[in-house]
């Protein structure tokens, strides 16, 4: 049976939030295997609790290192060849594991998996994709969300094909809506470098709606919006401080005064599924695309039931064949006339 | 008296919102003077129900046309010196109105406002700055919002300083945190630009406290976020799209069932005033930063209430002296060293 390498050791809480995070991915499907990946007596710590069953499912592997939050991603290739990231990449370019996950440095773990697995074909970059919340339940694919800082034209037109690929093949989204984020949406605006992408995805046989603005995110228009990781990024994130900002006042309003408190007592169960509808943790682990593994990134600061989110999302990528499904339409895609003016 | 010169035809909605808005604006200052520019028919037709006190401190500016929300900038500069925001900008430039306000075409508004207001001193482009609600009632201050679809690192580092100059100045923060954007708050972190604007602003003198992410913008850490207009403008628009997502389930998770529904009944007040604190609308009307003269860009989709926001805004910024306060703090930061730096 295929395992999934877990870095157990990185993000903003290392092996006390991720081992849990391990063991509650184990709990929910039964015949998910675990590899961990990191210092052994610390792993072993966080197990102490861990049922016989679960143990049964996972084995250690063994990792001297961790790659810092703040390291440079050249010098993370470079020196933590004995790290918890690098090992789990390691395994599945071995064949030991078919998927990896990690709450690391997000360049560090981009370099490393591209240095390692390599991307598909004519992949140039391998972008970042994630879900986000949209309109009547419906959600909005998004990359990049941060793997590269910068991309060309031919980069976010590559980024709108893959990102259709996966919207299509693996979350079955018959004939995906594709937008190119800009700062509006007449055919006039924005600088030369998203009007060369526009052009270009225009001519690659994706199914283009044209430019999206950072609005058309959440409005449910759109199933994949392309953009590059900095934006992306900075959208991302801004969006979860937001969405932190409401809850916060919410829970500051709710407990005012004795009559607020009671009506915050019975809206309860209105407010949880609001927020359940909107929580970050359900659409934790972004896939790393156009690789050839799978590579799952948990947001850094992920609790054990983000984590172990993450750990189902890559569980799923790999049963579903991602990495042999973008070559294979990718591979498709090249051969066709459309295909060739993106891959010019 | 000094007046604000209104572009009342401009926006998604025009004088239908516009006028009402400018109405909205003189009853809640009567010291306000205002000159409606646009079509006197049109103006006329909105004008219907208007006091005969409000008419006693308006005038109507007769412009024959309005820059269409696609026409391209330079075509705008060119073909449009008869807009209603064309003429409103000529009338500060002449003396005739101390400030203007437009809900019109963002690149259109930025384009004319450069060509003919020009900007102050060694300022190479006017960013856009608003306000977004943060922490415990706090503000974030925020720019370039998208006035200009690129910015090189001395222009970020410029806008570090007007940034400075408006928060101190004009919204009496003492001394400003200034934040630049960025996908990691690690030295090592983004593309080669923001490392080169990070080393300007950190030479410039500001209360410079480094890289901030995207959630800091709402996390009260910082007063004044720098950043390009592409990537300001998608964030903003994604916060604004967000939060109407959030207001969506609300209203259908409390419309649910009839114990939703008398649920909601109960903590609409509460709803209310966390509402109130994040309405957009009571942010309405940004500043374009480093001109001659005081230009309020109110957002496109503006109703009346927000419209006559950005009026009151460009009504503070006028009387509390924008552009002299800029121009005065712009040519002391330049005698020093530091500034030396950033106007290298």
């Amino acid at each position: 049976m295929a395992s999934v390498a877990v870095d157990v050791m990185s993000g903003d809480c290392g092996a006390p939030e991720c081992v849990p995070g391990a063991l509650r991915a184990l709990a929910a499907d039964p015949t998910l295997e675990l590899i961990l990946v990191g210092k052994p007596e610390v792993i072993e710590l966080a197990l102490a609790n861990a049922s016989a069953e679960a143990r049964a499912r996972l084995r250690i592997h063994p990792a001297a290192s961790v790659v810092g939050m703040s390291e440079h991603p050249r010098e993370a290739i470079r020196r933590r060849k004995d790290s918890s990231m690098r090992l789990a990449i390691d395994l599945v370019r071995e064949g030991r594991a078919h998927a990896m996950v990690s709450a690391g440095n997000t360049g560090a773990l981009t370099a490393m998996a591209h240095f390692v697995l390599k991307t598909v074909g004519p992949v140039e970059r391998a972008p970042i994709m994630s879900v986000v919340p949209a309109r009547n339940g419906a959600h909005t694919h998004m990359l990049d969300l941060g793997a590269n800082s910068k991309a060309t034209a031919l980069q976010l037109a590559q980024f709108a094909t893959m990102g259709s690929i996966v919207a299509r093949d693996v979350f079955g989204i018959a004939n995906p809506r594709i937008g190119l984020l800009n700062i509006g949406e007449e055919e006039t605006k924005g600088h030369e470098l998203v009007q060369e992408a526009h052009e270009l995805i225009r001519a690659s046989g994706v199914n283009y709606l044209g430019f999206v603005e950072g609005n058309n995110i959440f409005d449910g228009s759109i199933d994949v919006v392309v953009t590059d990781g900095f934006t992306g990024n900075v959208a991302l994130k801004a969006m979860e401080g937001l969405a932190k900002l409401i809850v916060e006042q919410l829970r500051t309003e709710f407990s005012r005064d004795s009559m607020s408190k009671l009506s915050g007592l019975l809206a309860r169960p209105v407010l949880r599924r609001v927020g359940e509808g909107l929580d970050p943790r359900r659409y934790n682990g972004a896939c790393m695309v156009g690789l050839t593994g799978v590579v799952v990134k948990s947001h850094g600061s992920a609790d054990r039931v983000a984590f172990a989110q993450a750990i189902t999302t890559a569980a799923t990528a790999m049963r579903r064949g991602l990495p042999a499904a973008i070559a294979n339409a990718l591979a498709n895609a090249v051969t066709t006339d459309n295909a060739a003016v993106v891959n010019k």
